[in-house]
């Protein structure tokens, strides 16, 4: 008999990530005790991560286009977005080659990209978004030039839940000879579902983050990381004497099986109605928590994708905070809920009686 | 009843990972949707990571010296020996702050720091080990200047199991203003039980790794890097807007609950008596190995910590391996046994008994 979850997402509105589907969990504890970084020793966990990546790659629009038949997609399954995020940038960096690299991003951009300009040693170029929070087209190309390796779109920003024009920003970034990265890591399994323009379907991207322990509904540690061609990822290899196998390209050195493994066993369970359900549900209870936070009279950022942004009023978020609600904050001082898997509208009418109570 | 595990320990020879205790095994699968990346929403795995990061400090010789005392300790568990060690370089990197900078390695560090190097963008100067495979002092100093942020030391080499001259080391660092690092990450839970100067208590070094997932009998991922002062670890902090928690200074963002929830519990197993016998045990099975080996009339390189590197012959581990023998080699040509607790005795004379047959 197993002793009890050590905390319960009952009252977690911060979090991107959610209760893993069982068939994750159920894989993950069976691959413990395995590394695919160490692919010819772990045979199993290394055949698994092919399962993973080819179907990312499908997901993320690699195969209707014919560009990465299955068993011939590029990419790996990271600790996160992060990972992912700072390896897009030290590919672009790698290959591009130039003295003084520069990375363009619009300020919705995760804070990994700065993690990534401090680790990697390249110039961050912070633009403006739009007044619906989109990265500025006209931004975006004014802070592009010679020296810049990679133009970076998001596909569902962590704060408001937007998609940047990726179409424009890619033509932007090939035609100042830069690559093109999409930052997908929350939303990749929602888009598909929507009508955005996301994915390597849609523009000449070159990279993009899709994290199955988001969305994906996989255990962590998995994120995803995806090239068009391998040239992308090969410029992220480094040789490995004393492993059986002779490279390895991911940043980290030894990974977690139970992530890799939770995200093959996820997305064979849940693509694509599961989580066609899923986003279905969770815009449905997005818009709805908006609607209701609106007839309290709050400010509610428009929802797009299924995170709800508002303005709570003053010491509300505080109290709430106190209640035991794991509530974040934006950077402008809304409060933020991410109506992910476990964040159902019982939840939510449970915190909109509380929010009464606090108000 | 669950499915069997995806592979087994029985023929891995090659891998510096084992079989998790059982303790840290039943943790880790109760806290596979935890994410201490994001401490204030997921409060339990941060607290285990405290926990695990304080018993660390312990065995690295940082309380004795009245150094740290317990809850002030810094560092935190990483996704492994690579994060770790390139985190070390980044900071010392960033705490130099020079234009150029450059990190000395032994010939025999570990590949990470190849990757680092390729990441960060410092220098990697590779210094020529001694007769014994041990870093050579006079090399190290010849190859230290002005631009050197970082001198590193390694306690247990992956293909020697080899322990650098530390206090030498760390007295040649600090001589030239940079700082000095050791790479513990496989015999972190070995070297206690040894004569070896390799801690933070035998020298004034200011970082180590040391990884519970590989002697510490902790589950994927677990790694682990500590500090001796906490500008140590503040230099590779980021900002971290929209989560409640204020700063990161870990490479990876989102990161696994199961690998530090697993290395408190395998540690708080195993500290010290576990590990001890464990060390015991290992050092006679590898000892024995190598006079099985040598009264084959092989040659075999003295054996140090329990790691056995041997000239096999002409084709014999090629042979094994297609019998199912997970060996790795040496970059000098020699097959490499690791002998980790799930490497027995009895699994060893199957070994040999096949060698036998194929010589």
């Amino acid at each position: 008999m197993q002793r009890p979850a050590p905390q319960s997402f009952d009252r977690v509105l911060s979090s991107m990530c959610t209760e893993p589907h069982p068939a994750a969990r159920e894989a993950a504890e069976r691959f413990l005790a395995t590394n695919p970084g160490d692919p010819t020793t772990y045979a199993a966990a290394a055949d698994r991560e092919a399962d993973a990546v080819a179907a990312l790659s499908r997901i993320a629009g690699l195969d209707g286009a014919g560009v990465a038949p299955e068993g011939n997609s590029h990419g790996y399954v990271t600790s996160g977005g992060t990972e992912a995020n700072i390896q897009a940038v030290r590919s672009a960096r790698n290959r591009r080659g130039v003295e003084e690299p520069n990375v363009v991003v619009p300020r919705s951009a995760h804070f990994s990209f700065h993690k990534a300009a401090d680790v990697l040693g390249v110039e961050l170029r912070t633009v403006p978004t739009d007044a619906d929070r989109r990265a500025d087209v006209d931004a975006v190309a004014a802070a592009v030039d010679g020296d810049t390796v990679l133009v970076v779109g998001v596909a569902g920003t962590t704060e408001y839940g937007r998609v940047d024009p990726i179409p424009e920003i890619a033509a932007i970034a090939h035609d100042a000879g830069a690559y093109c990265h999409v930052d997908a890591a929350w939303a990749g399994f929602l888009l598909p579902f929507t009508d955005h323009a996301w994915s390597f379907a849609h523009a000449p991207i070159d990279s993009l983050t899709i994290d199955p322990h988001k969305c994906g509904r996989a255990v962590v540690p998995a994120g995803g990381l995806l090239f068009r061609d391998s040239a992308g990822l090969d410029a992220l290899a480094v040789d490995t004497p004393y492993l059986e196998s002779r490279s390895q390209a991911s940043l980290t050195g030894t990974r977690s099986g139970a992530g890799v493994a939770g995200a093959a066993a996820a997305v064979e369970a849940l693509w694509p109605d599961g989580y066609r359900r899923e986003h279905d549900r969770a815009d449905r209870v997005a818009r709805w928590l908006a609607d209701e936070l609106r007839s309290r009279g709050r400010r509610v950022v428009d929802v797009e994708l299924p995170v709800v942004a508002a303005d709570l009023g003053d010491g509300a978020t505080e109290a709430l905070r106190d209640r035991g609600w794991r509530l974040a904050r934006t950077g402008d001082g809304l409060a933020r809920v991410v109506v992910m898997p476990h964040v159902t509208r019982e939840t939510l009418r449970t915190f909109l009686g509380e929010f009464d109570d606090v108000r």
